[in-house]
């Protein structure tokens, strides 16, 4: 029986997470859990899908992520699963799923359109994270097979959310801010792949004072310094040591990240 | 052994419901747990009557309910379990229970007067949710007869907790604001038991421009514009899509709706 | 297979705790682990040293505290398990565990330098917690003999944090302040030992219009009234009934509060 590893834009409080762990374990009794977090920015799907992405590598492939950010609840929005190589997938197809399904292998994806698996077959209009994912990845959890969840899917029709890519232009790369974590770390979409061996950021939403030479860890600067490396998520990351690096940079999620650099095989000339 | 579920208004990081946990897991090793919700409104009453009893019908019959929302501890109001046909509870008997025992068919009601069941003879009077209730919420889940854990203590001896009741007067009803939802979604105490088949949401606070007719779910408005529908919680609720609805109406718990309904078989013509 | 109990900086949501599970269960799945707390002010060790010492003694002595507020990651800071008579411990060498290894009897202290019990032999320079730490938790958890673990140390070479000591002067004590809960109760470190058996609180930050006398609980005063009492953390702790003491005192950690004490056979005529 894997682990429901669950992720919610629900409060920790509000009891909505607590009835979805109640009829998951009504259904699978002994089953794991886990958080992933909740009180997510609400009906973020940007955050939810970056949140995923970031968390998944680390848990066995055996996994069941429960996600529940969901403001098209009660529409027409399809509610799916999927099963990949790093894990199953529950919740609404809108998107909060782009990474997974762009970055790992797709074994299969169902419609959960069987309302055997369900709560009940009238499930309510505003909370089927409760009335039909919970118990669905409940069911995963107890075993029954990923392909009677429903009918298949392709891929291909599956809600994309549009990802800003880096833009490179000469010696410059171009990122934006995709995640502000609760120390305040500043995290871009510029990996060591946009960054290459020699880079130095030289502008973030024009606050930055003077060009940022790459550290290994916050301990690098001194404290109250602001320090760029690539954090701990695999990305490129603005610190300050000991503070929070959003607040003394002004930046936001969306706010553009400018890096200088280098290719060559002798940069180090370049470097002031 | 079933579930223990926490409800309190300890904080998540103040070590007071870790501090629980452990005593619990010193007595019954292997057993499950559940936070329910911590971080109440501090001695809130009211909020931890609604949750429970929100949240209740969606766990196992089995389940045992642990609730420390206590000012009154040290002093001499009593300690006490229940036993009921939606589960077990362990708390005060301060009326968090109202619901519970008002909603649920009764099987038991001890006091909580034998100190073998306690973490020691000699509790602390600033702490009897590690002290008191989270050590018999273990024996249940670990085992112990319910009839064991005290002496019996008929329902009608337990505090109440005073519950506002819709009032009807003609074709309007007037209900108030229980909750307030994270997402800041307005929940009040009106069912659909109330409310009938055609209902308008006329006033809330003296804020609402103009009457709001029934959604099916939140997306069915515009961004930005308010709904009022029966929520997942099973009570009219007023929200706005993608927003607060309590901001943009400027109420509270105990705000005032008023809603007009129609009984008759033929209210279309009366809709505007 | 002892419970895992975390304790952290990070921020419950932010993914960072949830791929520390993950990293946990994929070495050993089924073992169970409670959260002590998380989001605690960054980088703040006093708070991480309290909390871990007032938490311990109510698990059972095979729990494994796992502990992650961090800010010297990456540097030259020593990687650590200690094994005592309340439990294992693993974190950073950086004074977290000074009241562990004062108040506590210490089996054997190991620093982590076998990288085949790490995530990989190449872990990150920001993120231990997930790399190192929870990683070796978890095959302390499976079974994996503590001595294993790494190389012996010894308790004198460890990290020390210092600790304000209550400072006696004639018939007053002075103490400090070390923890403000969710609850705003003002924890000193002022203990029953300090106070004796009579003691009357006389000033906190020259906020205090008149001297307080001992409650039991909270109770014992009206509501809005100041509390003092030996809190269930076991400590003099100063509150407001139904409200939060460190608003209405304005004290924070490390503010002097004074204390007049009666060690005489009769003190009762002195008090006024």
């Amino acid at each position: 029986m894997g682990l429901i590893a669950l992720l919610t834009d629900f409060g920790w409080n509000d009891g909505y997470v607590a009835m979805m762990k109640g009829v998951i374990h009504g259904i699978a009794p002994g089953g794991q859990w886990v958080d992933l977090g909740h009180d997510l920015p609400p009906q973020n799907l940007w955050a939810a899908n970056f949140l995923l992405a970031q968390a998944v590598p680390y848990f066995p492939p055996d996994t069941i992520f429960l996600a529940v950010v969901d403001p098209g609840v009660g529409t027409t929005r399809r509610a799916i699963a999927l099963h990949t190589s790093q894990g199953y997938f529950v919740g609404p197809d809108n998107g909060i799923f782009t990474r997974i399904y762009q970055e790992t292998q797709v074994f299969g994806v169902v419609t959960l359109d069987r309302p055997r698996w369900w709560r009940s077959p009238t499930p309510t209009h505003t909370f089927h994270g409760r009335d039909i994912f919970a118990p669905v990845a409940a069911h995963l959890q107890r075993g029954v097979a990923f392909s009677a969840l429903g009918s298949p899917v392709s891929v291909s029709e599956l809600v994309t959310l549009p990802q800003p890519l880096p833009q490179v232009q000469g010696s410059t790369v171009r990122g934006v801010v995709q995640y502000i974590d609760h120390f305040g770390n500043v995290i871009t979409n510029l990996s060591p792949v946009d960054l290459g061996p020699h880079w130095q950021v030289l502008q973030v939403e024009k606050t930055l004072r003077s060009p940022l030479n790459p550290s290994q860890t916050y301990g690098d600067r001194d404290w109250g310094e602001l320090v760029a490396l690539v954090g701990s998520h695999g990305w490129l990351e603005i610190a300050v040591n000991g503070g929070r690096g959003c607040d003394r940079l002004g930046c936001t999620d969306g706010s553009v990240v400018v890096v200088r650099v280098h290719r060559s095989p002798r940069p180090e000339s370049e470097e002031s």
